[in-house]
Order: C-alpha cells, then sequence, then structure tokens
C-alpha cells in the first residue's frame, strides 16, 4: 500500500464546496481501496489571508491566490473546481490543456456554448493524456440513488411512465434573506434552476437511462431585491434591517413538465422557497412493475415498490435502510444500519474520480452528461421565456 | 327531534358513488344535529332487477329505472346525482327545473357549456324556489383540509407562493385492465383530468381562496387499448386474457403548472398509473411563513409548519391527528386519536347540504364554483393540444 | 334476501360504545352479505329521557331503562353489553340463561371469578341453545392486524421471538382532567390496565396463538385525585376549576415484561398519560424470518419485514395499505387506498358475531379467550403487589 | 492557530470502534475550532502486521502492540480505548496512574467492581494531574438527542413521566450468526445489555436528569450455540454451515422496567434479534407538557410534541431536522438540511474531550456517569436472577 502512487490535488474554492471536498479527499483513503494516493496539495482562494488560514483549517499542503499559476504546474496531477459557475469554463479548460485531470462542480457552466467548449476540451485531453473530466453531481453518489439505478436497470420497475423530481429548500423564504453570488445571474447563471435543479434533471437521466427530450417550463422570482452589504458565502445568510437593497437576477422557483426519450412523463420542480423544507430533494419513478421513491432528507432510505408480486396481500412500499453491505458503497462504512451524511456523497466521488483516473476509464458524470443537463437547462430557459411552449431539447453542438 | 322536516331524497346511479352516498344518508343524522330528516326514499338504476336489490342492501324505501319520473314527483325534494358525467347536466337541470335540491357529483358535467347551462339553471331555481344546487368536491369534507384551510385564511401561512398537488393512483398500471366508462370520453369527457385531477384543481383553489388563471399541460395516454368484455362498474376491474380490445379515448396521466390569482406557482400532476400509489391525493402549499402537507392515503393526518415560531431549534413540519374536538367534523364523532374512513366524507358532504337546503344558503362547493373547475380543466386540455402554450383560463362566459 | 331472519338486538349502554355499537349494527348488513338481518330493537339506559333521545339519535325502535326486563323478553335474540365492567356478569349471565346470543363489550369482567361464572353460563347456554357469547375485543377486526395474524400463522415470521406492545393515549396528562367512572376501581376494575392494556394483551396472544405464562409487573398513579361533579362520560372529559377533588382508585399506567407459551419475550406498556399520543395502539412481532408492526393512529397501514428474501439489498419494512380486496373485510369497502376509520371495527365485529350465530360456532373471541385475557390482568395486578415477582398465570379454575 | 498544542493520542484497538475513532480524531479539528491539536501518534493492536496495515490505513503515526509501553510513554497525552470490555479496567487504570486522559467506550468495565476501582483512578488523577476521564456513550453526541436534552432541561416537557427505549438490531436474528467476543461473557460481561441496553440505560438518565433507583428485569438467550472459527470481529459475521458450534454465554435480549429518581416509569429492552430493525436506537420521553422521541434509523430528526399550545388545533409531533446553525454542534458542518452520520458522533466526542482537556473540566459522560450507569446493568442482572423481583441499584461503593 505504501508504494501506491500520489495524485496530488490543487482545489480551486474555499467556500461550502471547498468545506466538503476537503473533507473528502482526506477521508476517502481511509475507507476505501484507492489504486492512488490522493495528497492534498494546494488550496486556492482570492484571499491570500483567508486562503491561509483555510488550508490549515480544511488541511492544505500550500496556499495560493493564483489558480492559472497552479493549473501549470507539473507536480498537480487533478484539479477540483468548487468556484461559482462563471469560472468553470475558464479553469477547467486550461488544466485540460495542461494534462491535469478535472473534477468540476455542477453546473458544468453558465451557458451551453462554455460547456461544449468545456467537453471538447475534455475529449482532447482525454485523447491526448488519459486526462479524465468529471463533473459533481454528487446527488448520484448517494447509496439509495444508486440502489434505485440498479433497479431500474435491472428491470425491477419495468417499463418507466413517471419521473417526478421536486427540489425543495426554503433558505430564500424570508424576503430579507441577503443576496449573494447564487442570486446574481452573472456569476451564478440561473438561481434554482442551475443550483438545485440541475440535480433534479441529472438524477431523472442517470437513474431512468433516458434523456430529456422537451420541456415545457415556467420560471418565477418572488423576491425581486434583497440587501446588499454581506458578504454572503451562499446559504444561510443573515438579514440585516435597513441596509440597502439590490437586484435579484435569478428565478427563486422553477418548474417544468418533460418528455423523456422513452416515452415518460417528467414533472420538475426546484425552489428556494418552500417554508419547512430543507433541503427536500425529492425523486419518484413510477414503472409499469415497480416503483421508487426518494428523498434526501432522509438520504439513508429507499423507498421501494414491487409490484410483480405473487401474493398481492403483501405488497407496499418498502423502507430500505441503505446502510447494508450489499449497498452501493455500504460496505466500507460502518455496520448496517449506522447511517452516512451528506458529506459521504463527497468522499464517494473522490473514490470514483480517481478510480477514473487509475482505470483511465471514462467518469461518470462525465462532461459530456454534465453538457447534457445544461442543454436542458437551456431548453427550459428558453420555454419559460416562451410562455411555456413545449421546446426541444437540443442535441446536436450549437 | 321528531317534528323534523324530512328531506326525501332521489339518488340516481347504484355503484361506486351510489354506495357512499347512500352510507352517508343514513349516517348523517346519527351523528349530526340536522334541522331537517334526511330519508333515502328512491333509488334510480338502469337495470330493474339490479336496482331493487341495490335498494334493498343500500336501505332505500324505492327503486326506479326512470329519473325523469323520478325528478319530478311532488315527494321528492333533493336529487342525488351519482350517474356518469355525461348524464349530469340533463338530469341536474331537469331536477332544478322541478324545484328540487340538487346534489351532483364531480366533475360537475363534461364540458363548459354544459356546466355553465348547469349553473344557470342553478341560479334560476335559487331564486325561485331557494333550490340548493351543490357539486360533489368531498375531498374538501376531509377534516385536514378543511383544517388546512382555516389556517390558510387565518394568515398562519402568510403570501402563497407555491401549490403542489398530486393525486396517483395504479389502478391501470396492468396494461391489461379492462375498459370501462371511466376510460370512454364520451361518458367521462376525460380520463385522470376529470376524475381525480379535478380534485386536485378543486382543493387548490378552495384552500388558497386563489384562481387558477393560466395552465401550460401536457396529457399522456400510455395504454392505448385494453381488453372489452367486462361490465367493468369502475375502480379495481380484472383483466381477462385474451379479450378483444378497446380504445382508450382519455388520458392516462396529465400534468400542468399553473398561476394563481395571487401568484402563486402551483404545480398539478394526476395519474391512475403511478404504481404503488393506491389513491395518494396529495396537496402542499408553501407561504412565506408556514406551509400544510397533506396525502390521502393518511387522511386523518395534516403536516403543517409554522415558520413564525420564536425558537428555530423547535421548528419542523408537525404531523396533526386531525381527530380532536376542536377540529372540523371531528367533534360529531369519536374521542381524539380514532380516526375516520373514506366514507365520512360523504356524511359530511350531507350534512353541508342538508344545512344549506336547511339556512337557504348558497353551498360549498356551489354549481358556480364547480364550473370554475371546469374551465380550468378546459384550459388544460386545450394547453395540451397547442403544444403546452400558456393559455388562460376563461372566466367569462363562452 | 327478504327472506332473511331477523335477529332482534338489545343494546345495554349508551354512552361512546353505545354510539360505536349502533352505527355498526345499521351499516353491517348494508355492506356484508349476512346469513340474519339485524333488527335494532331496544336499547336500555338509565335515565328514561335519555334513553328516549338515544333510541331516536342511534336508530333504535325502542328505549328502556329495565335491563332485567328485556333481555327475558321473547322478541329480542342478541343482548349488546355495552356499560361498565362492574354490569357485565350479572346482565351477560341472565341474558345467557335466557337463551339470548351476548355481545360483550371487554374486558370482559372486573375479576377472574366474574369471568369464569361468565364462561360457565357461556358454555351451557351453548350446549343448551347455541347460544353465542363473544367479547368485545374489536381491535382484532383491524383489517391490518387480522392481516398479521394471518402472516404469523402461514409462518412468514417464523419463531416469534419478541411482542412488544404498547397502547399510548394522553387524556389523563392534564392533572384536571375530571374524575369518570373509568377512574373508580369499583366500575372500572383497573384504569389503564383494564380500558387499554387489556387490548394488547388480547392481541398479542391473538397474533402470535401463544398464551402469555409468566408477568412482572409494575402500576403507577401518577395524579392521585382529580376534580369531582362532573357527569363525566368517559375520554374527553372538560376540567373545571376549584371543583372539589375525589380520589382516583385506578392506575394511571401500568408496564410489564411477559413470557409467552413458545417462549418469546413480551414488554408491554399500557398508560393514558403518554401526552401528544392521541390513540397509539402498538404492536410489533419479531420472529427468526419477518416482522411485523402496526399502530392504531395509522390502521390502514400494517408495517411488514420479510427476512426470507432472496436478495438482501431489497429488504425493507414494507407499509402496506390494507385496503385491498385481497385484505380481510376490505373487499366489502371502497376501492383499494380508500380507507376505513374506527367505528369499522364495530361493523366487522356485528359481521362476526352474526356469522357466528348463524353458523351456530364459538365466536372469536370467546368468553373463554376472554377469560384469558382476565387471567393475565390478574397476575399483571398479583405481580405489582408482590414487587414485580415474576407471577404465572393461572390457568386451572380458581 | 499554528501555535495550538498538540494533544498526542494512543489509541488501543483496531477494530469496529478503532475506525470510528480514527475517523474522529482526523475530523474534530478540521471542522471545530479546538484549543489543541489532537495527533493521532501511535495505534496499539494485537497482530503486529495487522496493526502496521490499520496505521497506514487509518491515519496513525506509528504501530505498536504493547500497550503497557505505549501508555507510559513521555510523548503520549490521552489513551483511546477501544478494546473489549475486559481489558478496559487494566488499560484505563494504568494510563490514568501515567498522568494519561482518557477516552474509554463503553461499557466502561464488566463489573461494578472493576468500575469503582477505574472512578478511583480518575478522581486520584483529576486531582493529582487534571487528567480527564470520559467513557464513550458517544449517542449523547446525537444533535437530535443534546437536543432533546436541552428541552427537557428547559422544562418543555414539565414532569416526566414516562421513559421508554429500546435499542432493536437483527445481526443475530440468524441462529448460524458466528460467535464473537461480543457473545463470550468473558470478554464482554453481558450481551445485548451491556452492548446496547447500556446506551439506553445512559441516554435515559441523561436525557431525564434522573437517576434509575429500581428495575424488574428479565433476560433472554434465544440461541444457544452458534458456528465457531471466524474470526469474527464482532458485528455483520457470516455464517458458516457444518462448522463447530460453540456456546454462547451472554444474553441475546434484555427488557426491563425501571423507577427513575423523579417517580418517571421506566420501560427499556435490548436485542439484537429484532428482524429488519437495523439500530432503532429509540427512546421517548413524556412530561405532563410535553414529549419527545427518537430513533436513530432517522439520526438528524427529533420528533417533538409541545403540549403547552395555545391552539389545540395546531398540536402534533413535529419532526424537527436538526441541522440547523441553532441546534447542538450543527454550526460547524453544512447548511440546514445537509444531514450528518453515525460517525459524527465520535467526532463530536473528541470535541468534548479535547474541551475537557483544554478547559481541565469533568467531562459528560464521566467514568462517575458510567459507573452509574454499570450500577443499573448489575442491578438488572440481579433482578433477572431473582425472578424479576424489584431491585433497588446500590449507588454506595460495594
Amino acid at each position: 500500500m505504501s508504494e501506491r502512487k500520489p495524485l496530488r490535488v490543487a482545489m480551486i474554492g474555499t467556500a461550502f464546496m471547498g468545506r466538503a471536498h476537503s473533507q473528502a479527499w482526506h477521508t476517502a483513503p481511509r475507507f476505501f481501496d484507492l489504486a492512488l494516493e490522493p495528497v492534498p496539495a494546494v488550496i486556492v482562494g482570492t484571499s491570500a489571508k483567508r486562503t491561509e488560514e483555510q488550508a490549515r483549517m480544511l488541511g492544505w499542503a500550500e496556499a495560493s491566490t493564483d489558480w492559472r499559476a497552479v493549473v501549470e504546474r507539473d507536480d498537480i496531477d487533478l484539479v477540483d473546481i468548487c468556484s461559482p459557475g462563471d469560472t468553470h469554463a475558464e479553469i477547467a479548460i486550461a488544466a485540460l490543456e495542461s494534462g491535469k485531470h478535472v473534477l468540476c462542480e455542477k453546473p458544468l457552466a453558465n451557458s451551453v456554448e462554455e460547456a461544449e467548449r468545456m467537453v471538447g476540451a475534455a475529449e482532447r485531453a482525454f485523447a491526448m493524456s488519459a486526462s479524465i473530466a468529471m463533473c459533481g453531481f454528487s446527488y448520484r453518489q448517494t447509496p439509495a440513488l444508486s440502489l434505485a439505478r440498479q433497479f431500474i436497470a435491472e428491470g425491477r420497475l419495468g417499463a418507466i411512465r413517471h419521473v417526478r423530481a421536486s427540489y425543495l429548500q426554503d433558505w430564500l423564504s424570508d424576503a430579507d434573506a441577503p443576496l449573494s453570488w447564487r442570486l446574481d445571474r452573472s456569476k451564478a447563471g440561473s438561481g434554482s434552476l442551475g443550483d438545485i435543479g440541475a440535480h433534479s434533471i441529472d438524477i431523472a437521466q442517470w437513474l431512468t437511462g433516458q434523456a430529456i427530450v422537451e420541456v415545457s417550463a415556467t420560471m418565477r422570482t418572488f423576491v425581486a431585491d434583497r440587501p446588499m452589504g454581506v458578504a454572503a458565502a451562499g446559504l444561510g445568510g443573515v438579514a440585516i434591517g435597513g441596509a440597502p437593497r439590490g437586484p435579484v437576477t435569478v428565478d427563486d422557483a422553477v418548474a417544468f413538465t418533460a418528455t423523456l426519450s422513452g416515452g415518460a412523463l417528467g414533472v420538475f420542480e426546484a425552489t428556494r422557497m418552500a417554508t419547512g423544507r430543507r433541503n427536500a430533494n425529492r425523486v419518484e419513478v413510477n414503472g409499469d412493475r415497480g416503483s421508487v421513491a426518494f428523498d434526501f432528507e432522509r438520504m439513508n432510505e429507499l423507498e421501494y415498490f414491487d409490484g410483480r408480486s405473487v401474493d398481492k396481500r403483501a405488497e407496499g412500499f418498502r423502507r430500505i435502510l441503505v446502510t447494508d453491505p450489499t449497498h452501493p458503497y455500504a460496505s466500507n462504512w460502518w455496520p448496517t444500519g449506522h447511517g452516512l451524511g451528506y458529506e459521504h456523497l463527497f468522499t464517494h466521488q473522490v473514490v470514483d474520480v480517481v478510480r477514473a483516473v487509475a482505470d483511465r476509464a471514462v467518469p461518470s458524470p462525465s462532461f459530456a452528461e454534465a453538457l447534457d443537463v445544461q442543454r436542458v437547462l437551456a431548453a427550459v430557459q428558453a420555454s419559460s421565456a416562451a410562455r411555456s411552449m413545449a421546446t426541444t431539447v437540443k442535441r446536436t453542438p450549437e
């Protein structure tokens, strides 16, 4: 084990996602048998002082404020991008062109055009240097959702007819919650759509193995302006009475119906104003022979209905505690019944990206899959702008 | 009590709804103090023999196969219409013109035009003879939903931003479940839309006190034909191998987004193919200060989130067992914690209609309110036919 | 059907149980095909005026205040005893000796000695005149619990190791809730033990088919006196400030461990002071191959775990909505997913007693089974009095 | 921050608990602001080779097989004992006598006598060198249970009347699950009682602030012998057909009723044979004004009933997602709604022990509190041996 080759990581970004990724880089090798040894080498932030502190706190060997220099260093193998969406394309492409592996937070980019360029760079880098490019739709790494996908892939649900996914949060319910970069279109690209709706889209396509081919959408901004002046680092900011207010330039909520390539009917909703729903990332899939349902607020559970049973008396949604050694990712953790938490998604993500690097394999989710989500985001926005007219998701490059 | 005036009832229809209404007419006066004494006088069916049997079984004094004669009889005070939707307009209008009170199952009619004529007849009859005309959106009479409405009306939820309602059943999941009148557009008007989606629409408008003003919809028929030859009386038919198949001419599922008059975003779905969901009539409403959520599969419970609390530590959705004497309808039943069942909605409906008759008051839901649902159904169908284009619900008479 | 022989019923008692039984006698023949036609003939109360009113309200042909006269009348076939426990033995024995069938509320009596005499009378009456004697442990008639019993009898759970049953209510949490006959030992025999614990004992023995052979118990009275002066008819009384207080002479709560005849370990608890638990009649049974769990607050659901599955990934407690035509009692009611309420237990009880009468069969629960519960109640009280010493349940007559 | 004094840790034990503690020592300083810097210095096992591997895998600087040498080293500040119960006393006392701080897994010892000696050593060491001695009842560090304790301490529940705690697992349901040290009385002291029942006892006493003063208990071994020959490291072993079988010398299940010092009635059960219950560590506390309920299978949730409300209509158990910054431990982790997992209990435990060391304060749970649990364990065993006779928990030294 000691002779494992190191995988030297540089992480761009120090906020919420930076903390989650840091924990994952440290934890993964202690619980999973990896062919490479991740080394948390450099953390990159904007403020020198704060980044130094974060390096110490989060366990990175070195701090930097110059991502361009870092992504070109020879002693870096993988660049982990946790900065806002408007920076993804530039950093990822530079890193890939330097022969680095890339793990990039979602959504992949703020536009289809950017995402297409990133996919192009990823394809060239893979061909040239077997560089891996993976996007951080980390909910895929939830054991319960991975199990759901297994069930669907095995045909347990039969033909899929319904996908309903709603991602409900409430941290913007209060009209005086402060402005942050997540409410600024130039930084975030969109609001609830790209921040959380993108997860639902990715989950739906990945679970079912079907593409969303058409959408009819509506977007809504309930609160037009919010207090400024807080260095709001994302979720959970505090309102400040009497502060000047700035405009919210993204959607507070989005809803759309969809057609999937296999004919299923999709119903999607994402909002950060569902009072009382803290992080209810929910999805239900109904096939003609069975169903699954999931809510991230109970992330260790999968509801599963088996409609193929011989004895109808015993039919019912079963609550599977997805913590058994037979379940995805679970055998590396604790005894059955001892659940995992949010951060473990990121640990599993590290496991998956390291395995892809070691195997020189296309990771999942790849940049191409993330582009596919981006195309759906674009179609949602187009449909909403066109009075919800059913809008085909464009799959060919623009 | 013995000197109470009788309210002599004729019921048209003997199937599922006929049984539910019969039980209600018998039960209501034993648990509620009514100003009039309901008398189950005549039951009207199509087959003489079967209707005789039903009269005995369901406790009606007399059986008939001639609804026209019955609705004109002087010894009938109220006509209760439980027959398929294509018969509603003709029977209701005749009954109202004969000065009878009318309770009519939902949806009110199979078209806006029919519904408008029914409302006209109802208005004339009310003016002329104080005849009451009520529509059977009986889920309103669920104590938990009545409580939800109280909370919203009292401002506990604040400004309403989200309504999400899905009505999920699965009795058509099996592609070999038999044809019935509910799958025949000429009888039923529509499929999941009118059968169960209509309930969701009515609940949403009634709970929030807001009208649905615009919809963007999509409808889907997953199974194009089904086995014929079964006198399928509705839900729960049995498939017959090798039987000839006839076309399904209604929707299996429908989904739509909506704008409510107060600005809330609505997301609606109705399907009879959500495998494992037996009768999941669900609704959730989020305001800026609180939320409620309901699922008819747990009809004695209301989930309520109070976001106005002083101590954030104690915030959470509470499961209210809506069986306390302080809850709507509940004080007339059993001690707290001893729940009610499906049939009690109909008993409460009888209570409400009898009270309206006694008080010469406009009942709730009135025919006018039911017409309002019908207009939404029409807009949904129009939007679905127009590639989901956002479609205004027409409120002025056509 | 019209030629069905009548079964003329006299009901003793007009309070909570009287209302529930009345509804059942009226409803059962409208939903179940019974060989006899129940006729609600006479209701017997203590106050002439109030009993007259109850007769009208609850639908009984005649009112009386003289139970002795009524149980001897030739035009009465069945006596339904809903009065307090201290009256059961005298009424039931008189009725049986007059050749009547008897349905008697639980607990069967206030002492083992009384219960033994009742069983003796029942045996003689059955031998003499095929008179039926059934005890009203009506929770057995919950479809979900009947299904649980089927599963256990079929061996789905394997060898039974654990039974845990708790019956939690909270209507006495408030120390100022008023005194009622249920808190008076001379009337009620015991408190939580006989009132609700008796249900748990009966359910445990009936579900598993095993007898409780030994108990170790403790009983507790938390509130020693309560306001008097209210004609408290049972549950849900209202406290009166400043009223004189009288002593509570029964247990507020009881807990005991038990050994069942097959070796299982039982854990039982009954209380009317579990704040927030309205009517949580819960039971869970674990076998070496599976488990069931039930809570009456969700009476239409049974939780079932199948540990015999081939694929461990899919194991989990399933929530069975016990409303399918394949489920006990359910095919006579509504479509799948449309639940029943508390009162339906009593309707099913009427169905069962009428069938026993028609078939001249020993009913379930018989008086002998109810005596068996009484013996456990006695052992619980004896153990509690003897510092919880493990105490054998005496099965041979005293 | 860089000038923080190190806290050099030696951990004895490499199995399940060793892995959990390792993760905690690494994680705590990255998420909590600690006054000392934990250094994972030495891991101690029995096999040199395996311990070397574990050191690498689990991130310890050094490996050793000689705990005696390690606990005397000057470069070790804290000894973390994760080995089986029969080793606790000797190691802990030696470490304390060497002036080390000690964190010791639960149960503290295998007998009251051992535990008393440990407390004596702890008291001397605290007086002499401010050495901290803490016991690993880590469920206390669950945010939801910490919140429950706050609510009770604040008087939200009023006077406590009921505590019911059941700890249900099922990894021994299969009669062919292998023998392990946990089934050997000489190693483990007891079975379900000490392994999991001890947690329930500690939780009950700690939550309510009341001591268990009397118990009436029964213990049961359902499977007398099990397959040998597996180096079964604890939970989740695999059965081996045809293997020779050895005796199980501990209890499979235990149940007891209890009296708490404030008069509350306790009902406890612990079993590793509740088929389908994976790790259902449950506790419910009812006071005269409110209640809390918890199940570790949903560790991020606390159920709370507030019976002091003005409006009875809105009363219900609320599901608090204990992930808000206002909740215990939660502000150091993720945004509201993003839950924690099992391992976080151990991280919080590290936080608590490090704070106690830095503050020279008595930690919670202290050895004295753990001795108190040990005394209850002894009383349970004594009562079970004495036919469940109510048995006083001895608080004075034996």
